[in-house]
């Protein structure tokens, strides 16, 4: 029997809430959590020099599955040695399913019970994703962490709706697990993802199905998609209590840097969003003070520092005046510089989450929040 | 009186060409020619971190005053401390004098014996330079080596209108030497510019009218704009032996690599052409062996470098499989990695040069260029 180096384990717990800070062992390295992944959709985070992401301690980064499967293909990637290779990047990667993707063009796809049909967004061709086709491509692109094939639910949907998506879910999340067994997988993992919309009582029976499955961790999908705040804390709250405590908790596309506060306080280990990668080539660009977008009229004569207390390339060396003039006159560094501080400012922000739950401070974490703007 | 610090002298002579190698010093740094000068338009190299830059050797940039005089204002960057605090770039700065972007906009601009009205190509502004002014632009900006005012002569161009063209940049030529003479700058240049077209009796009447005023250094302007090699070898011959031995020669726009090792031969010093940064973000990179155009099929399944001789970033981490999967997925990443990679490809050419001339061994780039593909 192969040796399965994926592993997870809680080392900190803070006092005053789930928060808790662990190690997450991959065939990769090691990643300490709770941990920020930045995307790379395409298998490059976009305008982020790989040499610069190591730097910054980057563990882990999210790569999607639809993306790669469509260009430059799986087969091609698993002749070149698999995604890591093909990227050279030397750290941990975690792909979706290619599900929020094939359902996020909804014109060009048809669901059934065996997967879905869908036209490449890309040039119009005809393509079927299931269960087990993703399996199959995640596996020849050697993610260490492979997610399962679910049916994003949209927002709004009736609980009706809600609750057939999710059980559908269920179904392929079974089908999954199976793929996923019948091949020989070191030191790799996969995670069942949480369905069931707004509905509290559908995410309990969601996260109760996978428990009954097994899966290595657990995320909780189809948040963040358009609901209130308060209806993605309900569901959260509904959710997170009956996920293992020894498996790692992963809330995809989550989220602003509040909202990373308030779902680490909850127990969540592992999150992705595209805010910070995106903002950065918007020109919006997160501070200790809250957003300062760059294009505005402000800061065309400010000789300052973007953000004084930042260490990233761009904080330590340009003005705002120098930001500004970039984003205004459309050059690649702009997207580059920009990309370096948000970055920098969310892998800052979860490393000083981490020591304060290792010192048992995590509390002033939500205090800053508290006064946080946006 | 002020000791002016920019200074130019010849280290080495090849015995059997006009190659030389030298030092120029400049108020940032001592620049060994000859020289590639990377193109930083707008006060940045497109898609090239200044840190890679300065990693290359990089010790002179160009930067455009018709870009800079409209975005983001020559006032503001003078506010700001100058264009090397501005952009924070601690080597030197040659910035062209506007000429060649205004009368490149032919609709949009009026010549007068003053000087050119013109309307800005972003916002349809109306706007006025002339020699004076673009020494006084040009002054706000700091540049290290400034360049005379001329009007760029177009291509074809008819015997008579080359004449009255290059008399009038002759007339503008004196009136910038004017202007900067009755301004203190410490340990900067002023540079006059050839014109003249393809007519050999011109340009060497033009040399001789700039050596009449006489410049810290002489540029050859008006080549490389659409007329046979031939035609512009044959300018170049009639113009590099009327320049003065003690200055530094700057052919501007030029150009390929084969170029830059025939004009070498010719005696020039300085070159800069947009040719490594734009082809490098249209997926034209230049190799050892030849131009690689990157987005063909035949690099999908390449594990190897781009180029095995080549130390740059790109060729040292990534395939030409992975390369080719940014240009074609248009990642950010792929107009970084291509452009370090042009650009290492002709700082480390120039390098090649004057060590060679150094070593007395320049004929073996004579010999390389004869066979280099285009």
């Amino acid at each position: 029997m192969v040796e399965n180096r994926f592993a997870f384990e809680v080392t900190h717990r803070d006092a005053a809430s789930e928060a808790r800070a662990g190690l997450l062992r991959t065939a990769h390295g090691v990643v300490q959590t709770p941990v920020f992944m930045p995307v790379g959709t395409a298998g490059a985070v976009k305008a982020m020099p790989h040499e610069w992401l190591e730097e910054l301690g980057a563990g882990i980064i999210l790569a999607n599955t639809y993306h790669l499967y469509l260009r430059p293909g799986h087969e091609r990637i698993r002749r070149l040695g698999g995604l890591h290779r093909f990227m050279s990047w030397p750290g941990a990667v975690l792909t979706d399913s290619g599900g929020f993707q094939v359902f996020s063009h909804r014109e060009l796809r048809r669901i059934g019970e065996e997967g879905v049909w869908f036209q490449s967004h890309l040039d119009g061709s005809r393509h079927f994703l299931s269960p087990e086709k993703a399996v199959e491509i995640q596996d020849a692109l050697g993610s260490d962490i492979a997610m399962a094939f679910d049916e994003c639910t949209p927002y709004p949907c009736s609980r009706t709706d809600a609750e057939a998506s999710m059980e559908l879910s269920m179904r392929w999340a079974r089908r999954c697990s199976e793929a996923w067994a019948g091949e020989e997988k070191e030191g790799r993992a996969l995670f069942g993802i949480v369905q069931g919309s707004v509905f509290p009582d559908l995410r309990r029976r969601s996260a109760e199905s996978l428990l009954g499955i097994g899966f290595h961790g657990y995320a909780v999908g189809g948040l963040s998609v358009g609901e209130p705040r308060s209806a993605m804390f309900e569901a959260l709250g509904a959710t997170m209590p009956l996920l293992p405590d020894n498996a790692p908790r992963y809330l995809m596309g989550i989220g602003s840097p509040r909202d990373l506060v308030r779902c680490v306080a909850l127990g969540a280990d592992m999150f992705d969003c595209v805010l910070p990668t995106r903002n950065a080539r918007n020109g919006c660009l997160f501070t200790g003070r809250g957003r300062v977008l760059i294009k505005n009229a402000a800061h065309a004569d400010d000789p300052g520092p973007l953000d004084p207390e930042c260490r990233c390339l761009a904080c330590r060396r340009y003005s705002r005046a120098y930001l500004r003039h970039l984003f205004m006159a459309g050059e690649h560094l702009s997207a580059v510089l920009n990309t370096a501080h948000n970055l920098t400012f969310y892998l800052d922000l979860m490393r000083g989450i981490r020591e304060s739950i290792q010192f048992n401070k995590f509390g002033k974490w939500l205090d800053f929040m508290e006064n946080y703007p946006a």
